[in-house]
């Protein structure tokens, strides 16, 4: 991909852009209400140079639109919360809703353009922003999502012309900044990290077009077309964007097997060491706030494991405003509605703050597995999609402790019974519960098959044996602490 | 109310408190759980000294609750994302869904305690603030929610020792800060501001509770025992927590009536106009950016009044990173548990950019009202509550326009009739449009009654005569530059 090969000359007469136009826009406005109806997602990039006229194409599309289905999201450097936070957050928690458009006036691609060449991030990030970035939109476009991606191109001497009109009067002039002069200076040097960037990322399902943008007419209809024609593509089609590879389920060994439930602690020896042990934890607590460490700890298990219990302890001595426990139920409307992943990226925790899942993200591959929520595709991808969100939340610099809560299966009975026979623990034990407990055979697969998938270098499980209560607060806590104080001492 | 004259010698043994403790926590999740039963949602507040345990005794609290059932929300300094809002708004935004448990730590009324005193904000503001913080307040209480506030009080020498406690050790000396120390010597101004705020700021639906805070035993077993009560009382009562008073609907004069809707403009005067206003219109974006100025701009109307053509010429020259448009549909689930306010604080424009509301919070008085989605005592009070609303963004220092577009029954028959025989527009029109014709009349009488109790003198409405698009079109531009460019030459 060269720039500089492109024909910067094209350019349409006013006559004939009127005439395309009208029919565009009403191809357009029927595409979303059919996207809408078949509940595709579609993302529209607009990246470009300085005063290429993104703003203006913008507003092209958007007028064309119906205001109900779509939201515009200017890019400005991120804020402190979003500094905070993996660089895709931002982004993620944008996706658009099934059905919905999401225009982005510049973009995650900011990573490899300007933070690149104005080295705000060193070369290490960029790098890995490449992978991540090609992760986050190949598991948009697996899940329906249409993507369109534009580069609005202009010559050197084109945007140096635009800045000096821009400058002429007074409503506009505070729009060229020093900076936008800068970056004009390092045009050949932006150029090559533009064409880097297309030619890096331009997948099937994700292509870049490059819009040759003097004249506005040509750009407008230009953009117009591809955008019309990538959603048209998009609804022909039945499934989703991109096929997955499905590799068969052959998991030779149980992590699950190899646990050691008679592992047990005597009251007298829990209280010795449990109040010392949360005394650590609130002082782990502080040091992460201190060093802007992010904390993600995940408690999975089965029914009455002793989940709620174990996070209890965990955090009874901790300043709540340094923690979180994000409990996890059946998604609500909005969150069915965007992709799966995406009320996970939500509550990731400021830098220096912990959050604790009670339940999580592995749902897709456990219950939404075995009780068929979810396609067996979907399953069989999110184990690749979940690996790769954990080594972004990872590489950004969070701590992942995940936890797996194993019990035997007479145990389980004999908790559920007493729950049943309690009259103030009698709330916690529902018919669904004892449902799950009949399924415990393909409930003991998929969790296999998960701790075999997902325990990766950067976020292996740990499978706490939970038959005695009192040992598995005990491991859960020293667990975390270690984690924690193996980073904090690095 | 003098905080001298409280005795802060009261404590409690660890035995009593052990026993107490106990009953308590199983009693405040049995509530929880009724109050997630019944819809009713909860909003707790801590305030209180500096080191007098408000972050302690806040994990008791939530320890004792299902973690599926609350937040917490700390408060620190405003981000610059919420210093661009009117100061409630980020309080509105996380205010509990029915059924849920909000916990602040720190609130709203750190506009008259820190801010008040640090002189953050203007004697003016903090006045204002105690208006904006009844309203806040009785509105959630009539919405049905309770409100549990306490003032956690420790001496200025129980402050002095705590502080140097902290400082001892290694892990906390980084909590008390210089501003801290500061705070310590003006106690005696601190207390007067918080006497004045409890004495201003307890009615019977949001009384404080001074918690004596010497004592951590003490103080957990009062601030439960309160709350339980709160909760306890609130679930015992069947309807909203404060009765509202109905006047009756007596409105002698229609604006509509006296709409001259004759009025209409040729296309070449149309022509000729319009092109200068919409570039107006973009010079009062960016001259409204530069100043940080918002304007929140609302349509309301009849239904094919022209409400979509409207906003389209109004946003068609500007720049989409300054504005959005926001359409107001049915609530989806989430904001359907919330105060119905609640969807229309989270859409307010940042300071300096622009909203466009494609109708709006008036759907309370008009399509809920006759269609009976509400109470009469709900869309009775809502007069109130948005006049109440209003005033609080006008009084941040937004621009506020409100526009009915009125057109007589005639027109209306023959646009539906052309969008039942136009392909392209056939989309446009429903059954439901149908119905609600038919309504014509009570749907005036609704229209009429909002128009004569919401038009304030800092947020009038303005009657857009629509029967002629062009001149709609025409007076709803120059009607927004008029406001605009009045308030920027002030």
């Amino acid at each position: 991909m060269k720039l500089n090969r492109i024909d910067l000359s094209k350019s349409l007469d006013k006559q004939t852009y009127k005439t395309l136009h009208s029919g565009l826009a009403q191809k357009l406005g029927e595409l979303q209400r059919r996207a809408r109806e078949a509940g595709v997602p579609v993302v529209i990039v607009f990246e470009g140079w300085d005063a290429a006229g993104k703003g203006t194409l913008i507003n092209k599309l958007i007028l064309a639109l119906d205001p109900r289905g779509f939201n515009v999201h200017p890019t400005n450097p991120p804020t402190e919360e979003e500094r905070l936070r993996p660089f895709l957050w931002r982004f993620w928690t944008r996706t658009p809703a099934r059905g919905r458009i999401a225009v982005f006036d510049r973009s995650w691609y900011g990573r490899v353009l300007v933070e690149r060449v104005d080295k705000v991030v060193s070369r290490e990030d960029w790098q890995a922003a490449y992978e991540d970035i090609d992760s986050f939109e190949r598991q948009l476009a697996h899940d329906g999502g249409v993507i369109i991606k534009f580069f609005l191109h202009i010559s050197r001497k084109e945007q140096k012309k635009r800045f000096k009109k821009l400058l002429g009067n007074p409503a506009t002039e505070w729009k060229v900044s020093k900076e936008d002069w800068r970056h004009h200076k390092q045009y050949p040097k932006y150029a090559k990290a533009v064409e880097e960037m297309i030619d890096r990322t331009s997948p099937d399902w994700a292509p870049w077009t490059v819009i040759e943008a003097h004249d506005e007419r040509f750009a407008t209809v230009k953009m117009m077309k591809t955008a019309i024609a990538a959603i048209e593509r998009r609804l022909t089609r039945a499934g989703p964007a991109a096929a997955v590879t499905l590799r068969p389920s052959r998991i030779r060994s149980s992590m699950l097997d190899r646990a050691d439930l008679s592992l047990s602690l005597n009251r007298a020896e829990y209280e010795n060491r449990i109040d010392d042990l949360q005394k650590r934890m609130r002082d782990v607590e502080h040091e992460l706030y201190r060093k802007r460490i992010p904390l993600v700890i995940l408690f999975e298990g089965w029914d009455a494991a002793g989940k709620g219990g174990n996070i209890r302890r965990l955090v009874s001595h901790l300043d709540p405003r340094g923690y979180e426990v994000v409990p996890i139920i059946a998604p609500n409307d909005v969150e069915k509605a965007h992709h799966y992943l995406w009320r996970f990226w939500n509550p990731f925790p400021k830098a220096g703050h912990i959050a604790v899942f009670d339940r999580s993200w592995y749902g897709r591959v456990m219950v939404e597995r075995v009780e068929k929520f979810c396609a067996e595709a979907e399953w069989k991808r999110a184990y690749r999609e979940i690996n790769e969100m954990e080594q972004q939340w990872v590489r950004f610099g969070a701590i992942l402790v995940k936890f797996w809560l194993h019990i035997d299966k007479e145990t389980q009975l004999a908790r559920f019974t007493d729950r049943q026979n309690t009259p103030y623990k009698k709330w916690k034990i529902t018919d669904e519960d004892w449902r799950n407990r009949e399924k415990w055979g393909p409930y003991k697969a998929a969790v296999d098959e998960m701790l075999a998938r997902t325990s990766t270098a950067c976020a292996p499980w740990t499978i706490v044996e939970a038959n005695c209560k009192l040992h598995a607060r005990v491991k859960a806590l020293t667990t975390v602490i270690e984690a924690a104080e193996k980073r904090l001492s690095d």
